[in-house]
C-alpha cells in the first residue's frame, strides 16, 4: 500500500472538535428565483451543497428566495452596492444594464450550451463577461448553464410568418425585440402571471423555461401546441455573483472551493437538463399537448429579425461586439469540428 | 455587508501553523500515459491541481507516468491487488479484462462526449461500471473525457469499401474487431512505435489520438490523408481509480473533495478539447496534410460491421448488455430532444 499519512500530531489533539474552522463564513445569497424552484432552484442548490462538502462546513451558502431579502430584479444592485453578499440569477434580467448580459442569458440562434461552456470556461468568454461586470464591482461565476428552451406555448398554429402577425406574447430580451420586427407585441409579465395571462386570452402565446419548469407551473393547461425549437434561448447561463469587496475578503481556500463548487455545478446542469425535459414532453403529449416545430420559413424570418437586432446592440456597446465577436469566432470553429465528426 | 464570521479561537491559535493538516494524505496514482502527455496527462494534472487547491493541500496526488511505477497495461492489476494506491488509464485499455469498459472507451458510433457526460454523470452509467469494477475491488471515477478522435491516417485515398481490404492499421478495441469484418487487419502497435510504423510503410494505416496529440508525435509526417469522421471513438473516459480499500479509508470530506475535483477537470476536459484541435487542423494543412471525410458507403459498412461486434458483446457479458440498453436508450432521448431543438 503507498497511501502515506502525514500526521501532526500536536495540532490534531488540540484542533479535533473545532468545527466550524476559523475563518468560517457564511455568505448570503440572494435569488431571483423561488428558493425551491425547479431545476432553476435545485442549480444554486448543488453549489451550495457542493461548496459545504469540500469546505468542511467552513463556507455556508444561505440561500435567500427571490423577494426575501431583495425583490428579484433588484439582486445585481444589491449586490453591486453590498447590501448583499451575493446573488444568484438569470443573468439575461441585467440585459438592459449590461448588454453583454444578453449574450449569455438568451442570445437568440446563439450556441448550444456546450458551446456556450466551451467558449465560457476556455474561450476568453468569461474573462469579456467579467470586464462589464467589473464596471458594477461584481464577481461574476457562471455556475449553472440552462438547456434550450422551447420556442413557446401558442394558441394557434402557426403555419407562416403571417400568423405570427397581431400576436400577443410573452418574451423579452432580445428575442421580443426581433419578434417585433415580424409583427408580435412582445410582453414582459412575471412568472406568476404567466399562466392566468394565457389562460384567460390575455395574450396569444408565452415561453416561460424548460419543459419541466413549465409543467410545474401548469401551462399545458392553459396552452395548446408547444413549439420548438428554443430559438429565443438555445442554452443560458444562472449566475452566482459576489460583491468585489465581499471575493476580495475570501482566502485563496475559500476562493478556489467556490470556484470548484461552481464547476461541479455547470456540470451537474449540463448533464441534468435534458433527462427529465424528455419525460416531460411525454406526460404533455398524453394529456393532449401537440409538440410542432416552426415551419422553416418562420425560422428563417426570425434569424433575419436577430440579426438585425444583434446588430443594431453591437454598434450600442464595445463590450457586446467584443464578446459577440470571440463568440462567433468560437462558434464557427466548433461548427467545422462538428461537421468533420459527424456520423451521420 | 451580510458576510458573516464565525471564529473558534481557541482552536485557531494552536491550528493556525499546521499546514497539512493532521490526516493530510498522498496518494500515489500510476497513470497509463507519459506524465507530460498534452491534454491526456493534463487532465489528469487538473484533477491533481483541484484536489490540492481545494483540500488546503492536505490530499496530494503523486502522478507517476507510464512505467515509472507499474508497466502501463499492468495499471489496472496493481491498483486492483493494492500494489499501488491509484491509478489513471484510458478505460479502453481493460476491455478484454473488464467487458463494460469498452463501451466508455472507445464505442463505435456511439455518443458524442456530451451525451457519454450526461449518461455517465446523470443517467445511470456511473452504477453500471462501478458494478463492473466492483468485482475488482477498484474505485471508478470518470475524471476526463476525450472528444471525438478522427477516424486515423492513411495512405492511400478511401474511396470505397474495397480500398480497406488488405490494410494494416494500427487500431484497437470494438472498432479493430468491426475492421476486421470489411478485410481490414488490424495491429496493436505501442504508442512510441507508431510514426515509424507508419513512416517505414510497416502498416499503411493509424489512429491515435486528438489531432493536437498526434501532431506531437509527427503523425503528419508519415501519413497524407488525414480522415474523419471518428466513428471508432466519438467519445471516450479516462478514469482515476483508487484500490477500494484505500478509497473506504477516505473521510466523507476527502472523498467529496476527490470526487468534486474529479468534476472539475471533467469539465475542463469537456471545453478545452476543441479549440487547440482545430488550430492544429489548419497548421497539418498548411504541411500538406489532406483532409477528408469517409465516403457514406464506408461508414455504413462499419456501422454494420460495428453493430455485429456489438451484439457479439452483449450475448458474451451481461454488464455490458445491461449498459448498452441503458445507454442507446439515453441517446435515443437525447436523439429526440436535439432533433427538436435544432435551429437547421
Amino acid at each position: 500500500m503507498k497511501l502515506k499519512y502525514t500526521i501532526a500530531a500536536v495540532a490534531a489533539a488540540f484542533c479535533f472538535t473545532a468545527t466550524p474552522s476559523a475563518g468560517a463564513v457564511e455568505v448570503d445569497v440572494a435569488s431571483t428565483f423561488p428558493k425551491d424552484m425547479l431545476f432553476l432552484g435545485d442549480g444554486l442548490k448543488q453549489f451550495a451543497k457542493a461548496v459545504d462538502e469540500i469546505s468542511k462546513g467552513d463556507i455556508k451558502i444561505k440561500i435567500h428566495g427571490a423577494g426575501d431579502l431583495v425583490p428579484a430584479l433588484e439582486v445585481l444592485n444589491a449586490v453591486s452596492s453590498g447590501a448583499v453578499s451575493g446573488g444568484y440569477d438569470w443573468v439575461g434580467y441585467w440585459g438592459g444594464t449590461i448588454p453583454v448580459a444578453n449574450l449569455v442569458g438568451a442570445l437568440p440562434f446563439g450556441p448550444t450550451p456546450e458551446v456556450l461552456a466551451e467558449w465560457i470556461w476556455e474561450g476568453g468568454g468569461m474573462q469579456i463577461i467579467q470586464k462589464a461586470y467589473d464596471a458594477h464591482n461584481v464577481k461574476f461565476l457562471p455556475c449553472v448553464v440552462v438547456p434550450a428552451e422551447p420556442a413557446g406555448w401558442f394558441n394557434k398554429e402557426i403555419k407562416s410568418v403571417a400568423d405570427l402577425q397581431g400576436l400577443k406574447m410573452r418574451i423579452g430580451g432580445l428575442a421580443g425585440r426581433a419578434l417585433t420586427k415580424v409583427g408580435v407585441s412582445p410582453q414582459m409579465i412575471p412568472g406568476g402571471e404567466v399562466f392566468v395571462s394565457l389562460e384567460r386570452g390575455r395574450i396569444d402565446a408565452a415561453e416561460f423555461s424548460l419543459p419541466a419548469i413549465d409543467e410545474s407551473i401548469q401551462l399545458q393547461k392553459a396552452g395548446k401546441y408547444y413549439y420548438f425549437p428554443g430559438w429565443h434561448q438555445p442554452s443560458s447561463i444562472n449566475s452566482v455573483t459576489f460583491n468585489k469587496k465581499v471575493w476580495d475578503g475570501f482566502t485563496d481556500l475559500q476562493k478556489n472551493q467556490i470556484t470548484t463548487a461552481c464547476r461541479s455545478s455547470f456540470l451537474w446542469t449540463l448533464t441534468n437538463g435534458v433527462p427529465e425535459q424528455l419525460a416531460t414532453l411525454k406526460r404533455m403529449e398524453k394529456g393532449g399537448t401537440t409538440i410542432k416545430r416552426l415551419p422553416d420559413e418562420v425560422l428563417a424570418a426570425l434569424r433575419k429579425a436577430t440579426n438585425e437586432v444583434i446588430e443594431e446592440e453591437r454598434k450600442r456597446d464595445p463590450l457586446f461586439d467584443e464578446a459577440y465577436g470571440s463568440l462567433s469566432a468560437y462558434i464557427e470553429g466548433a461548427d467545422r469540428w462538428k461537421a468533420l465528426q459527424s456520423l451521420k
